[in-house]
């Protein structure tokens, strides 16, 4: 095969097979519990709700809804999720949020926007394996600060961004996950909320706060949303994929108005416009009250995933000093630490002879090096197979 | 408001508003008939096929179509594109394409492997508009190869790589839609279509065909796609929107298969999946031959609507040194130039006064600059509108 590498500019160079996509390729052979992807659980697909309500939009306004639409989003869809945030805390005018083609797409256009080669951006550490996908592609250095139970260690953020603007290499963003993080589960607490926002008002810096969790809350009370703290600094990446569906590729950005506007002409570029069709749809959803029908459906489902997953957990794992994990309250992801010197990479091949899928946390570390942690996911998997699947997750660690 | 100037990259700096998306906004005004938009006919939305089919998936498999899937694309739409490729002239195997949201993402794609800021990519004059947007997001200088009624004129085009090549200013790639092109409804022949190929071997350069209008071919016999001629020099772009629907916002893009390879991991950063709902409902529409028929309803339509567009000008349109029209053989659109010392800019606000629409020709000059020309749409109005749209137009001018 004709090698093109003399025809990649330098950011494509830099781009390559990601981890993750290669091991979820074995995660899906036959018989093995996967608890690897961030999929959502397909029996609480509103299938019959949407299913209506596409016969009913198709019948009354097909000519309309499978036609080119604005780049900004559909104006009922935006305006549902203008009541959406301000329920969250956040209220925002119509210019400030717009349609993206999934949060990832976020991502990208904060990328494209802001990263040129060889900036810096902060990021906890570990992080979204899609973000550093993302950001990698403008040929970003990611500088990752530790995660505390409490979410980024603020203190240690704010030294590294003082010697970084010291050294004249300010960070052009700091991107945290507040709620549930991917992959750690960790939220951040309303201190370092408020922290977090000191530091990017006293350093004149971005935040992008990614949150496709949010809603999937299993106890306690919600932290507001850092861009309800501070509207000129923050940008906000939703997604529909984990409270509705992910086959519609369906998201939305929220910032400030002009911020949003380059966004809008710069996701012109990349594909005109989110699908009109799934907009319209999911604008209907939305109407008729059945979003937060189905946020209710699945925040006591993926608790019991959660719980039962714990349980399962502090049964069949070995006592070993440094193997521990988290306890997130809400979301998808757990995070596995094992003891120092084993190895989540080496031993994802015995898992998966095992039976048993995972990723591996190197995927989510913004430098590529920590080996000895892995995610599992929850909100995929049947309770049964939970049982068996963390029974030969425990097998494969006690056998190293 | 504040100025968010200083976060932006290099790159983002140039993003600016298009003409284009302001113009649209004035042609979508009540009363106004537009010849503006690149919109399909929506009377001709196949709305009950596909409804019937997504009733059938959804009873059948919803909990898979609405779940994420691989970055490839759904493999069934992969694979009854490859046997409507292969009805092209095209016979690709399955790693040599793969599915987009868009071919707008195609363009946006390409841009993300292959520009770095500066690099010169080669074009028609004028060229798409979605292109010259998509290369900019990229910082490329764009330069422009007059079109002539067979295509752009490649003994300029050789000439104009030479003197880069030799002023160590090598092209990246030749950018062009070979078939009804838009904006000017040009068809590369046969004899160009070869010394393109001839010239991409003879410089090691790509090329990237962009290729939306294909199907609508209204009178004799297509030429052959450019990737048929060479498989390892040439990237292809194709849409749905044309020839299905846009609403779903799918297309797809072929080319060498490392190229592709490539393509998937950038598109996996820019927004995980093309949507899976959409993906699966256009592979059982394709697998019921529904495609093919959609085609030959289309074909004709578009082919009265354009010979009634070609009547009306001939029968309105003042006589005027200078003032000509394209003749297209498919497409959607016609390119209309004015006599040199007329402006289609000015003329824009007058036009929009007198309640008729069209894009100004400027916005397809890759330099920006030639302002005495713009194209027509003939799929979207009717043929009322059509007469009418025209005499309006024709006073416009007159009145100049």
């Amino acid at each position: 095969m004709t090698d093109y590498d003399r025809f990649y500019c330098a950011n494509a160079k830099g781009m390559k097979e990601s981890e993750l996509t290669e091991l979820l390729k074995f995660s899906s052979k036959p018989g093995i519990i996967s608890f690897a992807g961030g999929y959502p659980a397909p029996d609480l697909f509103p299938i019959k709700e949407v299913t209506e309500i596409i016969n009913e939009l198709m019948a009354k306004d097909g000519k309309n809804i499978l036609q080119y639409g604005p780049t900004e989003g559909f104006l009922p869809l935006r305006e549902e999720l203008l009541k959406f945030m301000k329920k969250q805390g956040a209220d925002l005018s119509i210019d400030q949020l717009f349609i993206i083609t999934s949060s990832q797409q976020g991502l990208d256009l904060v990328g494209k926007l802001f990263i040129g080669p060889g900036d810096i951006i902060m990021t906890g550490k570990p992080t979204y394996i899609g973000a550093i996908m993302a950001f990698n592609c403008y040929s970003a250095r990611l500088r990752g600060v530790e995660l505390e139970d409490d979410g980024i260690n603020t203190v240690k953020l704010e030294q590294e961004i003082k010697s970084l603007i010291a050294g004249n290499q300010k960070p052009k963003f700091i991107y945290v996950i507040p709620d549930f993080q991917n992959p750690s589960g960790i939220t951040i607490s309303m201190e370092k909320r408020k922290e977090l926002i000191r530091i990017a008002e006293t350093y004149d810096l971005l935040i992008v706060e990614d949150s496709p969790y949010r809603q999937l809350r299993f106890e306690g009370d919600p932290e507001p949303p850092l861009i309800s703290l501070n509207s000129e600094k923050v940008i906000s990446l939703y997604t529909f994929s984990k409270i509705l569906l992910p086959g519609f590729r369906l998201g939305w950005m929220a910032g400030p108005e002009s911020l949003i506007r380059k966004a809008v002409i710069a996701k012109q570029a990349c594909d005109i416009c989110a699908p009109p069709f799934n907009q319209a749809i999911t604008a209907e959803f939305m109407k008729r009250g059945l979003l937060d029908k189905q946020v209710e459906k699945i925040v006591p489902a993926y608790r019991e995933k959660r719980d039962f997953m714990l349980t399962k957990l502090a049964e069949y794992m070995p006592e070993m000093d440094g193997l521990t994990w988290t306890r997130p309250k809400g979301g998808l992801f757990l995070w596995l630490t094992l003891p120092e010197n084993m190895d989540a990479v080496e031993m994802f091949k015995e898992a998966v002879e095992n039976k048993v899928a995972y990723v591996v946390g190197q995927a989510f570390d913004p430098e590529g090096k920590k080996r000895n942690t892995m995610r599992l996911n929850f909100s995929f998997a049947g309770l049964e197979q939970i049982d068996e699947g963390v029974k030969r997750l425990a097998q494969v660690i006690k056998n190293r």
